[in-house]
């Protein structure tokens, strides 16, 4: 399985410190992360057979993006959070300005980073669009959309699956999808779509899980969803029942993995992996 | 010269009224604009002999991103204005949260926009770098992130000049430059970005002579500036000598624009226009 120090040490040289805007976006882009997205991508190109450095500018592009998306989603207008990936969230740690701009800086270079990358221009073209269509107003914004819609309200299930699959499955989607564009293992478009709706959901379960059983510090976040007034799989569940959930889930993901003759080896290892995790 | 009614119809037809976000873009995308931008792009076009139709997807990607710019710099923790383009701003219409989306998914579907057009591979990928890069952490943001550093400060002609070069002049060179790549006369690249330089600090002493000359009403927007405690070519030159910087400049324009063996007739009577506006 790959693991993230190699991409790490590329990321951190990515975006230079000349002046504020520049330092509040490697401030959280460059902070503790688990870096799934990335991760996803790297492990189904390795799986591909396709060295995984290959993946590094889009793995870079789409961490870009989910920082933005949690830079904004912690402003006063929004969660109001005060820590995220172990230390005090942008706009605490530089003012709500910059970190507006912070986040709409990261999100235009995400598109610049492809652009400039050594991918072929088609391929370029697919995975902008790729990422494009499914962070924006028809992918995580409306999921962004939706949370909002449902606060302090009765919500269902179903209306918990909907918003959670566009505000955290489409993300960890195009990090599948993205890797089977740059394999050129189109065939594989279908499965890795229905992989990636059961993960983002499986993770956002485990996340409201992990909201109630751990800390702060062991979490890196503020826990704001009861704050908030927010309805989750465990306040509509039970946390044996949203536990049970997350355990299906991944079995199903397991199953549709196994079902090919590629053993998907180490994207099923780092699932695993992900199936633990306490933080 | 080319007016803007065919392109106006034209961007009201691409985004959908589907939920609160979609109708959060076009409240501001649509709203009575100058069209700046895409009127310099299509009437370069035109003096290009290209049809400028082949310009609309560019032109309402740089409309995009122009507007998302303007609903983030209305908020509180930026301005914090009320009026724009001749009615609410944004998140007075809506709420701030709801902007901020907006302006994001406005942001991202100026990409997606491009990404899908009718252009070659290789054309979207130069404009894609051409827009995020003039936008971007180097282009647009740093000329609102100096904004905000000025703000308070006594601040020279020159540090001015270096903020608006940045903050309006990239987005309006932009345009000339996207008019040169997409009529595929890159001998002019130097030329236009010179122009666009000298146009957009043009623009912006009119604005800075229009909010102590007009009034709210005839400019449609709030005019902060003084609120805000920001220096202008105004309150550092004095109106008249603001004024006569227009007039130098806009010659200075028209004597780059006249040296070629292309005439750029719609391009000048466009910006003749401009030096007379009142709005």
């Amino acid at each position: 399985m790959i693991n993230k120090e190699n991409f790490e040490n590329y990321l951190s040289s990515i975006i230079q410190q000349d002046y504020i805007v520049e330092k509040s976006m490697n401030y959280s882009l460059l902070a503790k992360s688990k870096r799934l997205r990335p991760l996803l991508l790297l492990n189904l190109l390795k799986d591909f057979n396709v060295d995984e450095t290959i993946g590094y500018p889009f793995g870079s592009s789409l961490e870009m993006v989910h920082t933005y998306s949690l830079i904004h989603d912690d402003l006063p207008a929004f969660d109001n959070d005060d820590y995220r990936r172990g230390k005090l969230t942008n706009h605490k740690a530089f003012d709500e300005q910059t970190a507006i701009l912070a986040g709409d800086a990261l999100l235009t270079y995400s598109f610049e980073n492809l652009a400039n990358s050594f991918y072929s221009d088609s391929l370029k073209v697919k995975l902008i669009k790729l990422l494009a269509n499914y962070s924006g107003k028809d992918g995580m914004i409306k999921g962004q959309s939706l949370d909002k819609e449902f606060e302090g309200k009765q919500v269902s299930i179903d209306d918990l699956l909907q918003m959670d699959n566009l505000k955290t499955g489409k993300l960890i989607t195009v990090a599948l999808i993205g890797a089977c564009y740059i394999a050129n293992k189109e065939e594989y478009l279908n499965l890795f779509e229905q992989v990636g709706k059961k993960l983002g959901i499986a993770f956002q379960i485990q996340d409201d899980i992990l909201d109630v059983t751990a800390d702060v510090k062991q979490l890196g976040k503020s826990t704001s969803d009861k704050d908030n007034n927010k309805s989750t799989y465990v306040s509509l569940l039970s946390l044996n029942k949203a536990k049970d959930l997350v355990t299906t889930l991944l079995t199903e993901i397991n199953d549709l993995l196994s079902d090919e003759k590629n053993h998907f080896d180490n994207t099923k290892e780092l699932i695993a992996k992900l199936a633990n995790r306490t933080w």
